[in-house]
């Protein structure tokens, strides 16, 4: 049987989803408490990678299991041998053509930006005591929503289409934090980071709300803002056509 | 010119408040602190202690100096020197009678309890996935409400005044979380968490309401719920009459 298995996780003391040699990943985390289920090793497939330091609500990884379990008891064990930072929210059983990878269709990420410092939220949000121009700001988010080559806004991307579809992007403004929500068809390497970074520079005046459709049109990594720091970037969810 | 701070810390990774010998204190972060700015040792009076593990949103203290900065100077200095975990919000001015121990006049304590596990808050709220009777919790907290000795309801205790007043108490649910807070005069080591112990000791069937004032009248700390953990704790305010 496959098994798709949602989970959130605090990426502040990992090294990134994907597994690495010396480095602390979640995916070692997971094939490590899978393992102990099956006493052999267990492959999975995951939505796609988070960096270190990102977070997710709802990362998705599938795996095939040959053992008796019901979803809930895959659940209970897998939170049972996982760290505290991972938490196992979802086992469900899917059909044997689900590939977490292949067959998302949506995914949305969160960026949160607080113009006070929480010492609570630290690794959870960016400390931002800039001065934004909110309007500025929501209108630089709106403009990234339609069907462009992403590669201006991207890390180095090597024979991967560029072209990605934005289905929704906006702001929320809660007191001093402000988050901002993106919901595509497919996400680069640091392409939401590079995007919130270059909405940061243009609400603090640094840029002009055009440079967006420079990057665009030029494709001129340059011209972009820095990829900001990971700590305010969450993995919410990734959706699926009915399997 | 004596100096009021407030500040806010996450207790995770400190063995409390107070400095004591060869252990991680929030005391001696700031004396350290102090010490860089003035270049020698300054005295600091608290509100009060907090526990291992336990944190706050507004902590006071304060302390003498000779330098001449202004509340703001004092503030960004401080928190240029102080840990990330650690963070003052507010510097002021106080006659030089304030004594942040002696001239409080009300504390709030809150507890943060989540019956979901919540990756983000592992450190910052009490997971308790047990089923709980709201109405009783909210009739439990309540009763705490007026001028009780308190003895049966803290940890140990020596030469010490147990009575206390809770002016007083109530219960905020916000989806999976219940957030408990108490205002009163001055509270005893353990004393908000060996509250919230009994609270949901009764609220989850295994006491029954007539518990508390069993304890109030008898003293006895064995009738008592257990001293609950400190992740939960948060001393959110010391309030004091106008300096």
């Amino acid at each position: 049987m496959r098994y798709k298995v949602t989970l959130s996780y605090d990426g502040t003391h990992y090294h990134g989803f994907q597994k690495q040699q010396n480095s602390h990943s979640i995916e070692a985390e997971i094939n490590q408490a899978l393992f102990k289920i099956h006493k052999k090793p267990i492959k999975i497939i995951a939505s796609g990678r988070t960096d270190k330091g990102v977070h997710a609500l709802g990362q998705v990884f599938d795996f095939k299991s040959h053992l008796k379990m019901t979803c809930e008891q895959f659940k209970k064990a897998l939170n049972s041998y996982l760290p505290k930072d991972i938490y196992i929210k979802e086992v469900e059983v899917v059909s044997d053509h689900f590939n977490a990878r292949h067959s998302a269709v949506k995914k949305t990420y969160k960026y949160i930006i607080n113009q006070e410092f929480d010492v609570f939220k630290r690794s959870h949000e960016l400390y931002y005591p800039y001065k934004i121009d909110i309007a500025l700001l929501k209108e630089a988010t709106k403009s990234f929503i339609g069907t462009h080559d992403f590669y201006g806004f991207a890390g180095y991307v090597k024979d991967k289409p560029t072209i990605k579809t934005i289905y929704d992007a906006n702001v929320v403004v809660d007191q001093s934090r402000i988050i901002i929500t993106f919901i595509g068809n497919g996400f680069l390497k640091y392409m939401v980071r590079k995007m919130v970074g270059t909405i940061l520079d243009i609400s603090s005046g640094k840029k002009p709300l055009s440079i967006i459709d420079t990057i665009f049109e030029t494709k001129d990594r340059n011209l972009c803002g820095k990829t900001i720091n990971p700590e305010g970037l969450y993995l919410v969810e990734v959706d699926y056509e009915r399997n």
